[in-house]
């Protein structure tokens, strides 16, 4: 029988967070730093010390194989990634990979003959560091040489940060992989929320990946005295982007569920305590998991804006800031996962992921699932980032489960 | 009989325009700089070449004189300022001080003899380059070393501001005069709005000149995931804030007209798209003119800001950014410009101030009064601010009669 070793696996998840560990309890291992590089050495000498296959792409991405006796088997990917953000917490990523290098070795352990290869991946800089979802990216083709021009952080970052990998934009460019070998592609993730938590559920297993759309927003009203102007003759931006913000707030919460929309970040000219706003710069981003529902928030959202321009006198821009599309889970295999945690005997639900992963490359060229153990206080991206003992084994337990339902067919 | 020269009068409001002037027909003559330099010698020169007494007080404020026959006689101050805002026009201030200097030529001019001195004063720094009303505040008594000691701009940009002028700290707050000679203050101003513009009348007496009270005024929630923190559970600061606008807006225009509420600067943190904004600092200012209702003002917005911080989970801190008491006008003086405007056959009409005016420093020290002439589309502190030539007339004629009126006892 194969089974997950709980001392060795929770001692791999504490080896691991030691690695750019800081004084809060929390990691700071973004991608290419000191840290960053030292867990990538710890992850390649944990697969050879275990006898598995190990290899790094183009893009960074390391893979740890455990070999089916078939050599013309296909291959099952199970990935995450061990960057962090700065300043983030233990589970975020690492959790993924850690679940996927357990899964290996109970397997190999096991000496079970997989009709498979099952390869666990640590994807380059998910975070975005350098650039989001640079690896997965990379990885399944969805790299353009335009992108690299354009990362948010800048060009000379994104080629120093690569050569600290031993890397370059063409290699990145070049590590596009052929996908008619593998078979699908698993990753267990914290929730990074308080559904499950909530809910008192112990496994979230994942729909869909929310697409996201930004935008800059500018209202432009007419600056004025704000004591001779009087009020019923102002044209004040703020107005404007105050009313719309609750408007867009009412607007999702009442017809958009469980979408969400963020203005997280506000700014108005000239800025003196006596003078009328004449315009306000805003960030508008929304998300939901289905597209043709995340463009009906579109059209409303921006029907709402033009409303409140034209309510409060204003003009208004609307320029695009970027564009992720949902990702669709694969069916067959979120049912897979659902039947993997009832044989474990663990509670589950379906739900969307309102965060980006690097399963939303992956579903792009191959059947991908994600499933979610509770965060504690839903926090993440934070020092105090937690998640239980048990749920950490919840998490392992049904990635192994899953795997051997798969090689049972 | 004494009348004004209107010929003379538009010369000199031209004489001062070209002093300064900027190539989009404004004004640029901040105090201190080059050409408020000039335009005070300008003043002195006119002053003398006219046979008036000129003096200069230890806050730069210069005084022309047309000295009444009567040694003991008291003294009538009119009065306003010759600087500018950056990029200004070119009657905000200097219409008052000119009008005065007319009104002393064509006493003069007339011979007659009057039961009172004449002082036409152009104070220092009324815009607040150095600091706002510097000149009216020193002069009755209305500076501590503390107030120089805390100029928005800082203390050394006042220190090398005086010394520009030939003067220093301690000469400003030496600048104090005895009132007890003083008879009462007298100021001409445009509008700087539209109201007289838009009801068509030809001068506005000024009941009083608002207070005006400033915050700084900082929510805060919890930042957070904008894609996976639900929005039932967010605590969003711009929730608040942004309610908080809609709500003083709708309570000032509803229950304290005509006073005016604005909230001039925003800034979310940490700011960025996919971040919950976790604090929201804004600039709040309010006005009016009725010191009991600029009190239930900030009961009432203090409280709409008690109620969104609890509505939206977040907490609140209001500091303090400056406070101005109103300014009433002496009633006698109020009734006396409307007995000038209606020898001159004007329509008129009693209107508080809602900006702040050297006669704000006199009200404390004298009886004093203001009169505004209409500013074409309310447009101020902007090259584009403009009266007619006939309004500016009004103001004259308006003026030289309220002074016969004073001496006809």
């Amino acid at each position: 029988m194969v089974v997950i070793n709980p001392l060795r696996f929770l001692e791999l998840m504490a080896a691991q967070s030691a690695i750019g560990a800081t004084p809060e309890g929390g990691l700071n291992r973004p991608t290419s730093s000191d840290d960053e590089l030292r867990v990538r050495r710890w992850f390649a000498d944990q697969a050879q010390q275990a006898g598995l296959d190990f290899r790094t792409d183009g893009a960074g991405n390391q893979s740890a194989t455990l070999l089916s006796p078939d050599p013309a088997a296909k291959t099952l990917l199970i990935g995450s990634h061990l960057d962090s953000v700065p300043n983030g917490g233990r589970f975020d990523g690492a959790l993924g990979v850690v679940v996927g290098l357990e899964v290996l070795l109970a397997l190999k352990e096991s000496r079970i003959l997989l009709p498979f290869h099952v390869e666990v991946v640590n994807f380059t800089d998910e975070e975005g560091t350098l650039r989001g979802l640079l690896g997965s990216a990379a990885m399944t083709g969805r790299l353009t040489p335009a992108d690299l021009a354009t990362v948010r952080g800048g060009a000379d970052a994104l080629q120093a940060g690569l050569a600290r990998l031993g890397l370059s934009t063409e290699s990145v460019l070049a590590a596009v992989r052929d996908f008619s070998s593998v078979l699908g592609y698993l990753e267990v993730h914290i929730e990074q929320g308080t559904r499950l938590e909530r809910a008192n559920l112990n496994i979230g297993v994942v729909t869909g990946i929310v697409g996201v759309r930004s935008y800059w927003l500018t209202f432009t009203g007419q600056a004025a005295h704000a004591g001779t102007m009087p009020m019923a003759d102002r044209h004040d931006a703020l107005w404007g982007a105050s009313n719309l913000i609750q408007d867009a707030r009412a607007c999702v919460m009442h017809d958009f569920q469980p979408g969400v929309v963020n203005f997280g970040s506000i700014h108005a000219e000239p800025g003196a305590f006596n003078i009328v706003p004449a315009q306000v710069r805003m960030a508008l981003e929304f998300r939901h998991g289905d597209a043709a529902t995340l463009e009906a928030m579109q059209i409303a959202l921006f029907a709402l804006i033009h409303q409140n321009a034209e309510k409060y006198g204003l003009s208004s821009i609307i320029d695009s800031a970027g564009l992720v599309p949902p990702a669709l889970m694969s069916e067959p295999l979120v049912a897979l996962i659902e039947q993997a945690a009832a044989d474990c005997d663990l509670t589950h639900t379906r739900l969307m992921s309102f965060a980006g992963h690097d399963a939303q490359s992956l579903a792009n060229v191959t059947p991908s699932v994600m499933f979610f153990v509770p965060s504690i206080n839903g926090i993440s991206h934070n020092p105090a980032e937690d998640t239980s003992p048990e749920d950490c084994m919840h998490a392992a337990e049904v990635m192994l489960r899953a795997v051997l339902r798969l090689a049972d067919g």
